[in-house]
């Protein structure tokens, strides 16, 4: 069996004129949606996220501002960035780029965004909610990884939801940004899900685990982690891995994921590459969450005007 | 092999014991920690629950305030009642219990609760809180099931952190109050952790992920689903499943779990059962969660006098 490459750009591109055209309906009132990132020191990843997001948001007609902080800047600078861009009305949406420098405590920070502004979900309250099967937004990357997934099922004609109800799907990596959200969502879909990290590895039992997947996610951040060996015959494997990998000939970095791609291509029903798989749809949901974020703001002004 | 029965109760005894002793030096204050149910009509499991609350409190020396409402009580009532207990300050802890009347929309009621008293995390918050790994609260079924799996581990002389990291624990019903939060205490001990539910069972694939289990855990509320033949030799077998059953010939009503007791007990390694496995700790898991709440409303209080 050859897989069948699964076109990220393909899907984002249809993904991004619905989200255009839902746009020009809100865009009526006159205002812009707006989305902040933040960033904090010089991160190879964080920055081409910052870079790659800037690019999406113009190209969608979203405004985006982007915070780009020192190494050095202090926790409570921080916070206090978090409370102008809290209390600034022309952002809707706030995203914090990962890594934060150790000596800044990222679960106050995100305990500190409000949450109507919070559209990656690390929020407790918004991570609850996803948990709890009513999110407010579904953080991108996983959010990116399932919305190929349905796309590519009903594109396979099959019965989707009779598909994930017979399925285990694997995920490897419990990352609270991307692996958890992501079996929050397998569950939504009433899927079996299992979710296994980096000490399946070490016991040299990842096969084990991921051999049974009828879908294969991996979030785990290690290049080449999945192998022919890992997948079982006719499964679908997507490959969440964006890491940074350094050529030590032409000193040129690349980005690849955490799947062999062309040993688990001849293996598997259908693959994600990286890049051009899952990375530009996780990047056009940011901006869907945005404008969710902007309608939930012009919802809760209209309601304060309606009271008073 | 014939399994090792878990004594629940021994467990529950000596968890009560530092339960009393830690409220001992809180009470220091003059203060007692107070906790309130809410009952909406007359369900068996929940009035039977709500019987046991009021015994537990009582022997820890616990005050229990116990609001019994009528099945037609309205979404408004209900609400103004959560209000009403959300401002008493000799209420530390809030549990509603389940199931609430289906004209009631459950999760409006859970986010209304102060997440300060919400001992059975079923706010977002709080719910968000422990799927990210950092709980204010560990809600009292899951959290005794893993606290009996932990104690019954080092009564055995295992290494604790190896034996979790090491082991696939299956976990079977995936609710927001019990299935879900096992899977976090799973995740949070480095296990692999699978979540299935019905549709693995109606697909007739349940043996087929639970017969991998070293750790399965039942929270399906299926009398006997779980059998012999779903079940590796030598797993540990934890039943959380509180049915009642009607005997026709007697017209008695008993609680039974998930797990055939008998069969399985035939296989496993060790299994708890019903009653006399999880229920008691459980029942002990809220006073301690109430004494947290105290601790908690008491820093609140000290750190606002601090601030006037």
């Amino acid at each position: 069996m050859t897989a069948n490459v699964i076109d990220g750009h393909a899907i984002a591109s249809k993904l991004k004129q619905e989200v255009i055209n839902g746009l020009g309906s809100v865009e009526k009132s006159g205002l812009v949606p707006g989305l902040a990132t933040i960033s904090v020191g010089a991160n190879y990843s964080a920055k081409a996220y910052e870079r790659r997001i800037r690019r999406v948001a113009d190209e969608c007609g979203v405004e985006c501002q982007q915070v780009i902080l020192d190494v050095e800047t202090s926790e409570a600078e921080l916070l206090s960035v978090v409370a102008d861009l809290n209390a600034e009305n022309s952002v809707h949406g706030i995203v914090i780029l990962r890594p934060l420098p150790p000596h800044i405590d990222e679960a106050k920070i995100f305990t500190a965004l409000s949450p109507l502004k919070d559209i990656e979900a690390v929020h407790p309250e918004n991570a609850g909610r996803l948990a709890l099967g009513n999110p407010r937004y579904v953080p991108s990357t996983a959010a990116a990884a399932f919305h190929v997934l349905d796309e590519w099922l009903v594109a396979q004609g099959e019965d989707v939801s009779t598909f994930y109800r017979k399925s285990l799907i694997v995920v490897v990596g419990r990352s609270n940004n991307v692996g958890k959200p992501a079996v929050s969502l397998g569950l939504v879909r009433q899927a079996s899900v299992e979710s296994i990290d980096e000490w399946a590895s070490k016991s040299g039992q990842l096969g084990w685990h991921t051999r049974r997947a009828d879908i294969l996610i991996s979030a785990a951040g290690v290049p080449d982690l999945i192998r022919a060996e890992h997948v079982k015959e006719g499964a679908i494997v997507l490959d969440i891995g964006i890491n940074p990998k350094l050529d030590p000939d032409t000193g040129i970095v690349r980005m690849v994921g955490d799947v062999d791609f062309s040993g688990v291509s001849m293996r598997a029903r259908a693959v994600t590459p990286v890049p051009g798989g899952i990375g530009p749809v996780t990047d056009i949901w940011l901006i869907k969450n945005t404008i969710i974020a902007f309608s939930l703001a012009r919802e809760s002004v209209n309601s304060s005007i309606g009271k008073s």
